[in-house]
């Protein structure tokens, strides 16, 4: 009898330069039971000390371009002429063993995954201008106008980009940030459907 | 501008015997920066030490009866000649100052609650009977058929029970089932429509 149930794809985006990848090394700089990391395909070369299958998966253009021939890919993107994807096979792999799966990726491609995984957790790691922002607000006079307005806009384009997430998760400090996702992922292996399936499938047997 | 928003009402239930009070003490244990127990009203006479506003809100019969007439009990229940009761006031005036509530009741009275409540947070508290249940089942044999099928009822019991609920947190271990109320409390703070609804009352001022 199978004991285990399917796992959480948990997708982290947000936009550029929001600290993604310093949050999501942290996650994993810990000992996670029951959580992966979604391990990305890539066509540069790999650096020193890069291990094939633990930091990228690494291929060739052409076994790349092939990939995405056959739609074997969740979601690709090409920075400074080289491929970066991410695999389905890995990712469905991991959910079929009943692990979670956690995805870094831009919001470009978390759009994409959305698409693919609706039933995904999609996070949004998000800057901490919302608090900025209050605290230039609260002492408006001794800010310019032109910096209030400035910040007011980023704050919109955010809101706009996090409408396709389910959680948004404030990077106010690397440690903080991190503890409020693992909060989230624990919260969902708790919602009352996923333990309801549980019970059932015990009371009734796995078939 | 008040920069704050309503707090989270939280109900946490379970069935009787399950370890409820414990886990709610173990709770108030700790510092919580946000979080208020919702205290109870009760006609019965204060024990040496209860302070009246801290550990219940102590009335006379005469004057809980008035309450009930009046709908300002959000449930109550009566136990060896007293009554016991959840008063409406507190709960709102918590909610309003942007405090999260806790309420630890009987399965009843979060009937009750949700009702009044449908927006509040219910938790159910279960017994470790599933871990227990899977045991028995893979220990089949050294177990005898009664025994399985006893647990299988519980088990079937308490399913009913949770549905109206929209976690479940197995007391296996109380700071285990502490850890993960708060994990869920952190995770609802951070779903996207509550921070959201902050960006948008920034942006747009607080009208």
């Amino acid at each position: 009898m199978r004991m285990y149930e399917k796992g959480l794809l948990i997708v982290l985006s947000g936009p550029s330069g929001v600290g993604k990848g310093t949050v999501r090394k942290e996650i994993f700089s810990h000992e996670n039971a029951n959580l992966h990391y979604s391990i990305s395909i890539t066509t540069r070369k790999p650096r020193e000390g890069e291990i094939d299958g633990v930091d990228y998966f690494f291929k060739t253009n052409e076994e790349f371009e092939k990939m995405i021939e056959n739609n074997e890919l969740l979601e690709y993107a090409q920075y400074v002429g080289n491929y970066y994807g991410t695999p389905i096979s890995y990712v469905r792999k991991c959910l079929d063993e009943g692990k979670d799966i956690l995805l870094e990726i831009e919001v470009q491609g978390a759009m994409k995954v959305k698409n693919a995984f609706p039933e995904g957790l999609f996070i949004f790691l998000a800057p901490p201008s919302l608090g900025e922002l209050k605290n230039r607000i609260i002492n408006r006079g001794t800010e310019s106008d032109e910096l209030i307005a400035n910040r007011m806009n980023v704050a919109k384009e955010e809101l706009e980009m996090m409408e396709l997430y389910d959680y948004v998760v404030e990077n106010d400090k690397v440690e903080y940030a991190c503890e409020r996702i693992k909060s989230i992922i624990t919260a969902e292996h708790l919602k009352k459907d996923r333990v309801k399936h549980r019970y059932k499938k015990l009371i009734e047997g796995d078939k």
